[in-house]
């Protein structure tokens, strides 16, 4: 099947999304791994929009890319300047991008109701903005922005627009579908009159709005489109735009096409977006399809007992064709097969036949109390060691005190002391920190460093707070999940008590306990 | 255009979901705010798999639902069993739900590795169950587990299984894509096969494994399904079942077919979408279509502009429809448009030209420290007050202190004192709580509810806590988002600071704060 050209927009319209905003730092670290992905194009803003994209094609210059190119984004010139004079057209040049995406009406209404010009005033904006472009020696993609919508009002219109970018030498015209309401069907039958009517090769740009951003996009290259515009993860304004993360795959892997720089690319999605949710500083949805954590994840007991004796009877693909794993979760709809499974992948042998029973009824006990091993394998490995008497503390509490102290409208102080013993020896220490649980576990380190110099390349890398049945007539429960990272080594531990310090405590002990057993006693 | 039937297997399907537990009290809940939302058929579980299904069949005996219908889900008979003796079929017809899905294998692959029996028993299961079903007086629904995998490997012995469901009587044939693997193509085409086939209604179950859970339901929709199963916020195993809160408007708004006990349902979506992430205790994605926070919310200057001008330019339908409402973000993309228009939202008139610009400003300088204004409103209102010199603080703090003290294995302490001025008076309170959070909210509600008795009303119904910018070279950041709720009204605060205690007393202030603003000065 033909090659299909993936065009990564997360710089630009991905960046709209709410509760998004990249450093200049993080900027170029995206970049460089849509670069490592295999993308063919990274659009990187809209030179001349605001300073920050300004200084991100700055930084740019001096960065090199192995196969991805560069894209600046911005708007056909403005109604009333001439094309060789227009402030936007001139920034896109100048932004030394080679690739320059500009966007223009398709849509009467837009025309009439926004720009207040006649339709005829906004085919020439088009036509001279890329014409003057192509003179410029750039590779002109035109973004034709609300295509079908437009198409639906006024078809001639809609279609006279994409006319005049192809006449005008556009390298590519990518169709948007800008508020997001198409369903496949649509988008299948228009671009397939668009193909009908210019020659140019024709892009796709989606958004979710319908919930159909991705089976739109797919409909368009069915349709004949050759270029895939979307983000990372979906990020975007509203439902965000089409997901590249679940697009590529299912282009490579079920249609069949051509992606990325090379067949072996596909391997590092799953990295990428994780590692780009992270530098968003948002959550990474376990559910999503292919790369999500719970992706190849099985609970109910039918399905881990299938799984087991053939993948295929509940995964599409196996896993590690787009770098993911699959996962055993342990819930109170586990089975014995769950647990015998789980103590598996941890490689232990659960050779006493009363115990996966013994630790299912433990872990429904605990589900009801507010735990949840799902996210916490340590924690879960931790109590089947202790069930299977496979468990030695690493130290014994004696006692902690934390002090927050406010005076007025300064900056509060935190101070935890904390005494502890190790192989019969009593040690205190004292430390403050940045809040009540860093102080807690800057005090525990200092106490057990003294033991166990390991800890002192361990790092708390996430610490996360849910509060649990909410409301006024019961107290709420609060879970505490935290992730500890050792080298390469990440790992979750859980907590959960009516006191976030309580909860926040059992956490770091297991994360603590999980790599001293891990490392000090030959383990893993 | 024909109507669908909307078969909900929330508490069945999508119970098996990471992370989902409900409560007996949660699973009647769901059961009735479905019926309000008028689907037709209520998946309710599997009686005879476990004591809790067992437990809300028997519940479902004493409720009463206006529209839908309470389902029993369960497998056809036992390999080895007769049907008038097989355990399961027994539980489905002694649950009492009125309609039983039943479901069989269609892909030779699982009769051969998970059944290890022949063809044709598998097909004698299908029909002997269907058809002893029948005769106990049920409506059956017979699910294809696996249809559109097994077409694709053996469509033989695929359309044999459903023939065999069909002349066994049943009711409706729902092809199940259990893998959730297929993309729109496959499922339009293989849906068109079978109805060739059979002349049973046939009804469609897909996943989301391929980013395509709700375009393949459209697809069977379109071939000639006349039944959609899916659960609320695609709630489900992996990457989740189709979701519902999308598939219902899709199909009403957008294909023009009858959905739902009445049209005037649709407008309780986005409320019964929430309500359910709240009793599975999930987080509600801001991102869902057509129900989510964000899904018309608009962060672009020039997205807001427009919107201004006329909603149809940037929004695909009228949020209203559904249930939701536009909201317009405020972040460092916005312009002063954007501004202006959230103060009217809360009836603000910013008169002075200079102070959109200054607000601006502040907006940025405060989200650059990590502050997010997007789920915080009231935090926001008040920041747009105090710049309008409309605030006058409700009290002024002299200082508090927390303790949280653990001596070995017992539970820890947490304990507050506080100082505040109001009006000139100085007064002390102290308290404990089940959190040195929770300590100091109930200090500070002590020693304000002398001056201001409606606090004794208002209640902190959500604590969000987000670690930003983690990692050992800088000091994590920690964000708090607090909701509080006084009667019906909800609002949202943050509070940014290096101290969680510190982040969580701007949160809580903001917090008492916006509730006396709207109270005492006769404002909202």
């Amino acid at each position: 099947m033909a090659r299909i050209a993936v065009y990564d927009t997360t710089l630009r319209d991905g960046r709209q999304g709410a509760g998004i905003s990249f450093s200049l730092v993080d900027l170029v670290a995206v970049a460089h791994k849509l670069d490592d992905l295999g993308v063919d194009y990274i659009e990187a803003g809209w030179p001349g929009s605001n300073p920050k994209d300004i200084e991100f094609f700055e930084a740019l210059r001096h960065e090199h890319f192995r196969h991805a190119k560069i894209v600046a984004f911005g708007s056909t010139r403005h109604a009333r300047s001439r094309v060789a004079e227009d402030q936007v057209l001139r920034c896109l040049v100048d932004s030394g991008a080679p690739v320059v995406t500009v966007f223009g009406k398709s849509w009467d209404l837009h025309v009439r109701e926004v720009f207040n010009i006649t339709e005829a005033q906004n085919i020439d904006m088009i036509r001279e903005s890329v014409a003057w472009l192509k003179e410029q020696g750039r590779t002109v993609i035109y973004d034709a922005e609300h295509f079908f919508d437009g198409y639906r009002d006024n078809p001639d219109f809609a279609l006279a627009t994409v006319r005049a970018a192809a006449e005008a030498g556009a390298d590519n015209i990518s169709l948007c579908e800008t508020n997001g309401g198409m369903l496949p069907f649509d988008i299948d039958e228009i671009t397939r009159v668009v193909r009908g009517e210019v020659s140019t090769p024709l892009g796709i740009h989606c958004h979710n709005d319908s919930g159909c951003g991705v089976a739109n996009s797919l409909a368009a290259v069915h349709a004949g489109a050759v270029l895939v515009q979307g983000t990372i993860n979906g990020l975007g304004e509203r439902c965000g735009n089409a997901n590249l993360c679940t697009i590529i795959p299912d282009l490579a892997i079920k249609m069949k096409h051509e992606v990325l720089a090379s067949p072996a690319c596909l391997e590092r999605l799953t990295d990428t977006s994780r590692i780009i949710a992270e530098l968003a500083n948002l959550p990474h949805d376990p559910s999503f399809p292919w790369v999500g954590a719970n992706a190849f994840a099985h609970k109910a007991g039918v399905h881990v007992n299938a799984v087991q004796k053939n993948p295929r009877t509940y995964e599409h693909i196996e896993p590690e064709r787009v770098g993911n794993r699959r996962h055993i979760l342990i819930s109170d709809y586990s089975g014995k097969s769950s647990v015998v499974a789980k103590a598996r992948e941890f490689n232990l042998d659960l050779e006493d036949r009363e115990l996966p029973g013994q630790v299912i009824d433990l872990v429904k006990r605990l589900e009801n109390e507010g735990f949840q091993f799902e996210g916490a394998d340590a924690s879960f490995e931790l109590l089947l060691r202790r069930a299977m008497g496979l468990y030695k503390p690493g130290f014994e509490l004696k006692g902690f005190r934390i002090i927050n102290h406010k005076i007025e409208s300064k900056a509060s102080v935190n101070e935890a002391t904390i005494k502890v013993v190790v192989d019969g020896i009593e040690e205190m220490a004292v430390a403050e920190g940045d809040g009540p649980v860093n102080a807690l576990d800057c005090a525990l380190r200092k106490v057990l460093e003294k033991f166990y110099p390991i800890l002192k390349n361990m790092s708390l890398i996430d610490y996360k707070v849910r509060i649990l049945n909410g409301g006024e007539a019961t107290a709420a429960r609060t879970r505490v999940l935290i992730e500890s990272r050792y080298g390469d080594e990440v790992w979750g531990t859980v907590g959960v008590s009516e006191n976030i310090i309580e909860a926040s405590w059992q956490a770091l002990v297991d994360s603590i306990e999980f790599l001293l057993m891990k490392h000090l006693d030959g383990e893993g």
